[in-house]
């Protein structure tokens, strides 16, 4: 989006306030969110009439242009409207064009997971997989990783685990360790976040995920999934919950138990750098001036855009 | 036991070793336990021939008498001889005799425990206690709650959770918080040791125990129970996993998730003083000089004995 | 306080500011306090002259009625004038109504600890307790236990002390701990709050508050007390004031020595949890929407209200 | 090497002592090393003339059998001298086959090095690289990468740079950072180890490696060695010296800087990554009973061999 | 400046908003700064006009008189104009008197600092401390000691090395350290800090400052200032290059290396306590009521201003 | 002493053993302290008849000459006996000759303490520390600083309260403290230790000493003394006791309050220095070989002895 378009597009808008300007002038703030980020939104003229015309939490259609202010760009709106989606969605609106979403197609990254998962060799393991993925198809299409931290946008889950199993398993080959217990762990170290977590379009903690957490939940998903595959071998089940219980990598970060294989230390190493880099690339997306970006308090340091 | 009783009884060996007195003279020094706790003995006659009658690991039957060396009793031996199980059982011998217990008694312990299920109100609350305790009657009689730390003998887990019980109910009291969670939290908080531990006699961490840890187990197990009770609510359920999961206190004691109920915070301050009072009380019974007890690494001071 | 009821109260106004409505309007915005808590007030009508009829820190008499706003009640004051203590004494105004305090009668809590004092069996410990209690009274009865952590309101103090008392007792009981140090040590370990504290309807740290701190100050109470009383016999001495000194349980809590006694482990146990559930009880009271509390930056987490 | 085999080999011995058997009995035992690790030798015949034959810290030859003892290997040692190396050198002798050393031959690790730089795309980097291995080509090729704490051994340098190198490369092309960057940084983060080391055979640390540390001399290296080069872009100087300086990843690990670009994060990852898994294969590595390896301080944990 | 007088001045604005008054009255609030520091200004007459007379940022003339407001002294401005600097100086407009400045003479401090050095009887180190000086004699007058912490104000880089090198040389000579060792840490231990800072009136990172850091550069410039000084002695440029290094005392503070020597340990006690000191002073030199400080969010505790 | 020096002298045995030499003959070890330290003693012949003339704990007379054994000096002794102090008195036997001492003469450092207290010019500040001193002379002159950390000798104690003393009052006139208070608290700091500590050649906690701690302790001295001087002002007694409160300058260190003064931070500053340095200069007069100390536990380093 550059300055001084003209247009119209479809948003969630998800803050609304009204505000005094330097001279005294009322105008309405907004904020509209769609696929891509956040924009600033300003309606200065027909204020009284279009405040009413919408709430926050609403879809709306919007017609305005940009302008720079600030060093920002924000959308100087004429009209606006609540979306009504059945008559709208004839011009092309798509709910989900207007929450934060993966970059990635949800059904190319879905087709990468099916591959990841015929590609393991050890049949309990494959088979493992199959079953909770099955069973989860819907939520693990589109849920989110988490509320705030990373990947906090409608199938962040998905891009984190694929990442996750991507890294591991370059890893695990170069240090020998085994493919299929790197896979299982990729794609299972956080399915107790489905459920953990809600997700509608906006992300909340259920009261399994605050009393219970992620983790704990993650390992009795698995457990119970492994019972129902008949002779499904000790060592191995043993293995896979250590991975999922061990994901986090140090007691103070909430593992119970911290990583003693090879493959568990990979599985949190590829965890850790994907969570983080995640923070980081949202850190450097953000519009600011200067070499580099404001103190990013979660990673306690800022963070070099590069010349 | 003291100085200068001549008599035998039942031991378990558990450290034997050659060496050397001042004079040049060769003796055995053995370390003898029973149920009480261990105490030194010494082999200065005929030693090349008793060295051979018995291994360390063995049960023992040992006649000699008590002299004190350097203010500590110890067991100055005349004869030693391997236990026969079956024609020493006639004289006495009891395995359980032979190997660190639980002050209690087996019975009044269990009785108490019986009890206590039987005043819980809330009938899904008994009905899940009850489950779990007639399933594992033999070991909840006679596991011990560690290897090492704290309550390391044998029956030691049941003496540690009736003790737990007791200090919550009267905090709860105190306090007002639900009697019949605290006694679920009480009675299931450490329950996920019967898999993490191996006891026959000596204590060892299962594989599950080293990579799953007690925590997680323990929740596993209380979910499956729950899970085979029509109708268990929810919110209960919940409760009662948090109250489990939570119940070091602090995630870097290993709960992955802090306290956040009354009865959680009450279980954990609970489970905390009654394992730290343990270990003082095993300190402050070891024999030694001085008010003041050696440093004690795990509690991080030294205790006072008192005037 | 239920909404849309008409009546009139004593309270005292802790904050008063002008503001300005959606509308351009400007209202007088109030916080008003009584013995149990905090409620907003709102002037929309004849400001001008009523924001001159009282000030900040002022006891008021008001007359409005409640209304519900964003699910919090507030009241909508018609009238409102600063109090005349004299004259309005008659119409029921209390000065102590109007400050938060205790919900136990201070009448009783003294009884309590008469009783309690009565019961110690050891003669030097019950003349101790006695004296400091006598010579403190006037504090005793109304002091606050802190500015703003725990029980931090009029004859808090008096309320922790004793509840920290009957855990400890009850814990001791438990554990064959001297009975007579517990409630010497529970009594006695913030006595030096009554120097690190001012009070006098708000609540300040006083100059040796600050720079000497409760704990050294309690232990200079504590021994110039026992100076006083002949033949105090110096280990009893030694620990109680090992139990002042030590009540805080880790030195990074300021404690300069940590408990190194069954009773004074007991008693740093019982003071924490007792200021833990404390904070606990003043948070879940706290009005507001879905099963969870706010985030809680002290206790580190938020807390469940259940279901 | 099994048990009961007769033979001859070179070995260097790093430890004599002599001992006293069971039966009174006198014999010499040594500790004797080859490139893959640590022998125990045992001589039982003719002990006081064998022991003027060598010292600790010779290179000798042996003849002997090996014996299983307590469930390892030993070496019941015949006959025994100090090593002749002109003379010896044409039985076999060659004095780096008696240290520790990688696994890998150096020559292969010094052509992927070589492939490495040849591979940088852009040239003032490719230039620095080639400058710094030309100029110490020598010291490149043996030396360890630690005194202690991983692949501490001849030519643990190069090993331990090529396979950060390789997994912050394959990291790099999943998250799209800048190859090149992260080829310097891996074969650079360590620059300073050469002269924070001294290495013939035994590792030690310079006085300026431990008044400086290996940080801050790399630095210097890789700012000495830009120096030289004409136009070399002072953003790319000042990221490189920030992979260098930051690659410990946090302060109190010793990185007065912390990683503030994706390249600095990944390599930080990948060197911690490599030097965990390097002391992880060394602990598996080691003989020993049991499912687990013993608690292993440095981790802070035991470590799973697998059933 | 005490209340009630009138007349004029120059400052630097450093800050400017509009404002409404209680009783809807609109005003211009001001920041001024001068040498010794900031006051408030407002403009209450003829704002829309003066409001476009200057810029935050400019150098102002300001005539007005003094107030008390709210314990504070304010200006209450009058007339206000953009500084026009060629006429202004002869009014007496001078730049440095506008900015946060040492109040300590720079021609002073430096005659000290070149003292200091005539005092080094070790010849290498004389001669390494008159190159560093005198190629950077013009940031050496004017950098500040930080851009927040302490010493942040003009000259308070000189200030603060003076007084290190005072404090260090006192308690060196009371230890029999050695005192050009001292002289010199003192003086180069912050020489990175001309490079990790730009000033020019304002203080910011440069990109070196947060990417490399001020120690790391400071060893830069104190080794290439030593590689050409002929002959100077190796261990002499380890020892003053560890005095760099380690000067911030401990890994988690930024220093790889912890003091090593005891004029290192003298060294950054010295420094500690200027830069907490500076800090102190501060905090106590800020207005406000009653006997302690604001808590200090830093320092983590309040101070106390005496009786 | 230096080697094969034949001669005789007064010692305290500290410590005695049989050992046996490589060859099996038997010879004594003895460690044997004077003044100025340790040094090792070997009694090769006679050993029958000599090991019953003396006891661990004696004071020995020894003849024999000394002898370099691995780079250290040892005592080879041909004659030893018990000392007879009243007749070994008239041959120079001094018991305080054969315990650690402060290598500064008693009478010295007294008279640098009248004097500092003679310089005082507040006059209750000088009477409290004329009285404190007056009434403990005898333990003042000979105390130790502390059982093992630092100044662990006879008059250790002084020295180092003279140490701190000089440091404050020069860091003090530096920062414009006042002098007065400075002194007060280097004299009064470390006064608990007087109860603390127990001292008649050997070091011990007393009671209070553990269980009160000398940092409360000291405060009790403190005011005690202050309650008999008529009229001390209540802000100086409150500074002094927040001098000694806060002396160890952080909580975790167990000082309850944190230095809330510029002459607290002073203090707390000199002290911890003191106490540092006198750590290093016995790490450093250690003999050992090479340039680096062994690694000190307590400092979390080893030192750099110079080139």
């Amino acid at each position: 989006m550059s300055a001084d378009i003209e247009g119209w597009g479809f948003y969630l808008c998800t803050y609304k306030e009204m505000r005094q300007g330097r001279k005294g002038d009322v105008f309405l703030a907004l904020t509209l969110q769609d696929k891509t980020g956040l924009v600033a939104g300003r309606i200065f003229n027909d204020v009284e009439r279009l405040r009413d015309e919408f709430d926050r939490g609403d879809f709306v259609k919007v017609q305005g242009r940009t302008e720079a202010h600030n060093g920002r760009l924000q959308l100087s709106i004429e009209r606006i409207r609540r979306v009504n989606p059945d008559q709208d969605r004839a011009q092309g609106f798509r709910e989900e064009e207007c929450v934060f979403s993966s970059a990635r197609s949800i059904d190319e990254m879905w087709a990468e997971l099916i591959e990841l998962v015929a590609h393991v060799q050890e049949p309990f393991v494959r088979e493992l997989l199959q079953r909770i993925i099955n069973a989860n198809e819907e939520k693990l299409r589109i849920w989110p990783a988490a509320q705030i931290v990373h990947h906090a946008y409608r199938s962040g889950f998905l891009e984190h685990v694929l990442s996750v199993a991507r890294s591991a398993l370059m890893l695990g080959s170069a240090y020998g360790a085994d493919k299929d217990l790197l896979t299982a762990g990729a794609l299972l170290h956080d399915i107790g976040k489905l459920e953990e977590l809600e997700y509608d379009g906006v992300t909340a903690y259920t009261r399994e995920g605050n009393l219970v957490g992620h983790i704990t939940l993650g390992v009795i998903t698995v457990r119970t999934a492994m019972l129902q595959i008949q002779g499904f071998p000790d060592a191995l089940r043993t293995h896979i919950e250590h991975l999922v219980v061990s994901h986090h990598g140090r007691k103070e970060f909430g593992s119970p138990v911290e990583p003693m294989t090879i493959e568990a230390i990979i599985l949190a190493t590829a965890d850790d750098l994907d969570a983080k880099l995640s923070q980081v690339r949202t850190a450097l997306a953000e519009e600011g001036e200067g070499e580099f970006t404001a103190y990013h308090p979660r990673l306690g340091r800022a963070l070099w855009r590069g010349e």
